[in-house]
């Protein structure tokens, strides 16, 4: 990638990932919502819910990329520490949201748990809120940073809310799939060729292996439609060279691949 | 945490993962072998196959965990430079690994594709190897660096020969589950309370939401058994007096969580 992309990185809040106990699924379904923005995940971190880790990644991570996301530890419990974290990472202060607590107090509750409630309504000075389409609290934008929810629902919902206004991207990026069942060392040579004569275009192999033979899927991606095209036909010629089938999208009933 | 902990890391290499096109799953499984053998995953890193920022991941994050890991970028195509860039990080030469160039040799092949497939034998100088009971390539540890497959079948395998000779822990860390359909606001300040008392264990609240209706998985971590069952005595007499009914092992039929 010789041109200047915009950049993202996520940050995924949270020990249940890290433990193994939960398989965290908000990156690959944001890089998709970013990819149609033209937007390109550069990096992802998985980091533990300890508020001195979370302000150094906040404020490592913001001056490196174009966007941040953080994913997780906006809810009402003592472990939920990401808005004061960012609170923190940003020198601002932290307060109710007017707005934020008149939604939360529609439903009635006791103090106590109201109380704990409510700490969804403390967000950072100067942030502007990310709408929550499940009715839940919002998420909200500090700088070039966006905190969302880690529940895959609500992080989706929210995802669901941003348009080219709220941040402006390049080009979408498109992807082109075809498979074969050859294995990856037969390709290798005929790969490195292909690609140096689309250096535009990221070209990744990657190998399957399944009771029916094993063989590699061939991905192509990038914002050139005509690059892109003319590479996924030099690839399908490629494969057909080597007297395989080539599948375009991928090769057919994939079972594990990488 | 106030204990010293053996701490680990995990970079994923991959364009694949960041794209979305593939869902990462080696991070949760890594990460379940690791508890075994007490050591704690402490931060995971997806970045892209471009050999600056691999050298920069792997000198930052080995300097700053007793061990860390790598998947993917070991196979035989232009894409696979993870060997490559772990010879850079370390300042070591890289050569053809005897060893592992006969057992490559094993299978015939024309002399195009041995020659790809040889690229899997380079490993660097000073490198021991990790076995990979697939019967191809192994992976290789570099210090404190230990190189491993992407593809989930192989690290996994390679995993499976991690024992506490090569990777000295701690105790192994365990958890204890238990669901309530309780709201995580119910419970908040209960939890607090309860966490409090037992510092060494991690206490974290998962909020599920389903069609037969809402409620939180509460999770606890640590290597103390008898501090991790009197919490976990704690959090069923909570969830008792709130009258709900506690379920170990957490609520039952979930669907979705977080």
């Amino acid at each position: 990638m010789s041109k200047t992309v915009t950049s993202a990185c996520l940050i995924i809040i949270g020990n249940e990932i890290l433990s193994g106990r939960t398989q965290d699924t908000n990156l690959a379904h944001l890089s998709g919502v970013l990819n149609e923005l033209g937007i390109r995940m550069l990096e992802a971190r998985v980091i533990p819910d300890i508020e001195s880790t979370i302000v150094d990644t906040v404020n490592q991570c913001r001056n490196r990329f174009d966007y941040v996301f953080t994913t997780g530890g906006i809810g009402p419990t003592h472990d939920d520490i990401t808005a004061d974290s960012l609170a923190k990472a940003f020198g601002v202060e932290i307060e109710e949201h007017p707005e934020v607590a008149a939604l939360i107090k529609q439903r009635p509750a006791t103090p106590e748990v109201m109380a704990s409630r409510l700490r969804m309504a403390r967000i950072p000075v100067g942030a502007t809120l990310i709408e929550n389409p499940t009715g839940g609290p919002p998420g909200f934008q500090l700088g070039n940073v966006f905190v969302m929810a880690g529940v895959p629902m609500v992080m989706q919902a929210m995802a669901s809310t941003f348009d080219r206004n709220r941040l402006p991207g390049g080009e979408p990026v498109r992807s082109l799939t075809v498979g074969a069942f050859l294995g990856e060392s037969q390709v290798a040579e005929a790969l490195s060729e292909i690609q140096s004569r689309y250096p535009e275009i990221d070209l990744g192999s990657y190998p399957f292996y399944r009771p029916d033979g094993y063989g590699t899927n061939l991905v192509m991606r990038g914002t050139e439609e005509d690059d892109l095209k003319a590479m996924a036909e030099a690839v399908t010629d490629m494969i057909s060279s080597f007297g395989a089938t080539p599948y375009p999208g991928g090769a057919p009933a994939a079972i594990q691949d990488d």
